[in-house]
């Protein structure tokens, strides 16, 4: 059914160097039998491209591993905020949620190692929570997401991302944050295509419950006016804001 | 303690377009007030290298995701594995751990999404069950990881990758793929720095787990003479697998 790389057993070579050091390594290993990959990672591809797989192919089959945006281990997680950083990225956007915290073990974990490259690098970190898709927490489980957000508080993190497309879950991870009293501000992708269709109710919806921001993709993208979307939607948004603050104001007042 | 991006409630708009479309929308939304980023997704990335970051910088800040290499909505992770097969990449490693699947509902979750572009695109799908870093499983746990295996075997997944790190794990994947006849190799990375320090030892040790492939790093790449430590491991891994069939070959014959 598929094509296979090689019979085992095999050695897969991890080219996580420098393009030159990858292209001597290849050719090193292209007559070597034992090996049947070349697995070329994301800070390769960051740096040059995909066009390094064409570059470094030979008669070894090459595999992409885009190591998860600071989903990797804790080493790799470091290496890409530091990269990122040197071509002016202002934030990244990490998920540790499949790759876990270092929390009751004597090291770092993923979720550690990426707040603190980011504070190393002058990087904002902003930390997934919970994803949009169907699906989403099958494995993760929700109160997997919701640990990661108490998580969140005690490690001052300023930014996650919280799915649109289920707002009483942003609205949850509001609460949490107003309960610890954490400044974080929660931005929501998963407006229009994923959720009603309707990026400009969507987004408004998405504030209400508890969002301070809302990625945008398609409904500007593929705008013949993307400009005129945007201040559209800006407009919703910051009505929708004014309404949960007033909401809360009347709420802390009836307290 | 971190920088912020912009006051909420914002904007932050998704560029998963081409370059050209990229610039076009970057330069539309430089002066709109409720715009606070430019999300520079992984497809750009993969495409151009970070230098687009760079290229789409103007006065909104750059945000880079790099939604986490088939670990995305099923949209994107369909896109990731198009755009891979058209730079030759021959395997793609996807980790659906923190993105789910759609099992449940009557949708593509992300694990399918991505083993059917793979299928459509003639990509070989390799398929993380668990990492090897401390805390690993710390969200997504052990029993999560397991049930993946399983779910593999139905969708007759010929590659998955399971931690060199924890030997016990690999024997368990193993037992469970030759419980249900499954046909599945085990890609372990992890051997050398992140386990006993010894890439020899530990890849034998892999191997004699029940790992069929071996993922090495620093130990060739940082080696004086690649080549040779790639034969050196070749040897043991032969030795190593040739032990555990020999085994297996027992075990049969005394069942």
């Amino acid at each position: 059914m598929w094509r296979r790389i090689k019979e085992p057993p095999s050695i897969i070579s991890a080219l996580d160097v420098s393009f030159d050091v990858a292209k001597k390594i290849a050719y090193e290993l292209d007559k070597i039998t034992h090996v049947s990959g070349l697995k070329i990672g994301s800070m390769l591809v960051m740096e040059h491209g995909l066009k390094v797989c064409q570059a470094l192919k030979s008669n070894v089959p090459v595999i992409l591993d885009m190591q998860k945006g600071a989903t990797d281990i804790p080493e790799i997680v470091r290496e890409q905020v530091k990269l990122a950083a040197s071509y002016d990225v202002d934030a990244f956007i990490g998920s540790p949620l499949g790759a876990g915290s270092g929390r009751g073990t004597t090291k770092q974990g993923t979720l550690e190692a990426f707040v603190s490259a980011c504070m190393e690098y002058s990087v904002i970190p902003i930390v997934v929570l919970e994803m949009t898709q169907p699906g989403a927490t099958y494995f993760i489980r929700e109160s997997a997401c919701e640990e990661l957000a108490q998580m969140i508080c005690g490690l001052e993190i300023p930014y996650v991302v919280a799915p649109a497309t289920k707002p009483e879950r942003i609205t949850l991870y509001r609460e949490i944050f107003e309960r610890e009293s954490a400044d974080v501000e929660i931005i929501s992708p998963g407006v229009g295509p994923q959720r009603t269709g309707d990026p400009l109710k969507d987004s408004a919806e998405a504030v209400r419950h508890g969002a301070d921001h809302v990625v945008i993709g398609r409904a500007i993208y593929k705008a013949n006016n993307p400009a005129n979307v945007a201040l559209k939607i800006g407009g919703e948004i910051q009505k929708a804001f004014r309404e949960r603050k007033q909401c809360l104001g009347k709420k802390k007042k009836s307290d």
